[in-house]
């Protein structure tokens, strides 16, 4: 069984790395604004850095879901491709935020494009396997 | 092993769906109400689209992660059904709050409604695995 | 193959309900210093509550992503032990966050370490898979 999964492991494991290391750029932006805790507000400067990690953290349940059905469901390899593409482009955009609001604008395209492509591996994926097993259809 | 899941990566990837609707309803209230990102404060008709997203987006892993327990140890096909249910109720949560606070309320008392039953499916389908695992003690 | 991941399952569902009680911690923190939604600001009492739950809720998919990889790759058992003990330094974040902000730093110091030590049993487990399958080496 783990050899079905073993990419979409090591994929999850560096984007757990990657968020790690989100949490620790706006540990170090409080430390670098005077920003204690419960307080989320600040200077600019700060607010982007701890939305950029406030929106990778939404995204990333979604991006995991995602990846395991696509890779599950459609093509394990290709999924994992993806995967680190959508990490890399997920740093470019939090890099990007954190120097101005406008340069998060295309990694975030880059990143929603590639969850896209996910989604429709997954649909597609998934629609296969109820066609095969519901109709006995067996498309490719 | 996929005939064990494809109802639940079905009703996963309707959830990713959603997630992303909801995403797309807040660029929508950003642009109508002129909050340019990293803000999040505004008039209360954008902080409830907002918080709306947020909220989502805070019960979207509890969810899959309570959906796929059930649909594992409990049934496949009524943790599916429990799902797309709760998936509606989030909707008509998101556009009850987009329309008011108060309208908000009776969409997630149904939503949580929905999740406790899955946790409950959960608990009975681990507790049964558990008994006849290591007592050899088999219900139903 | 539900034997393989009967503990992660168990301490998933745990999981929830810690998360489930946290979102109550809010609502009832809600009711008495008045703040209602989509209000997320006020005394710093409230705050300290709604931050405890927003962070736990953002780590919550970070910690069962990594609980599973860890138990699937490296050791059920191991990791579902550490898993109830991430949940019990949650636990005691949460409450010591709702006393004072200082309260919060042992327990979170002790929940980041558990996480690390889940990564480093993951990372372990997927090495010692990707030698074993493409290089036919194996590890212990």
């Amino acid at each position: 069984m783990l050899d079905q999964i073993h990419l979409l492991a090591a994929v999850t494991v560096l984007g757990v790395l990657e968020q790690a290391y989100f949490f620790l750029q706006v540990i170090y932006a409080r430390r670098a604004y005077g920003i204690s805790p419960p307080k989320t507000s600040g200077p600019p400067e700060f607010e982007r850095v701890f939305r950029a990690q406030v929106n990778s953290s939404e995204y990333f349940p979604i991006f995991l879901a995602i990846l395991w059905q696509a890779g599950l469901f459609f093509h394990q390899g290709l999924a994992a491709a993806l995967g680190v593409l959508y990490l890399c482009a997920r740093y470019c955009y939090f890099m990007g935020y954190k120097a101005s609001s406008s340069e998060r604008l295309i990694p975030i395209y880059i990143s929603s494009g590639v969850l896209w492509v996910l989604v429709a591996a997954s649909a597609l994926g998934i629609l296969r396997f109820f066609l095969s097993h519901y109709v006995g259809l067996n498309i490719l």
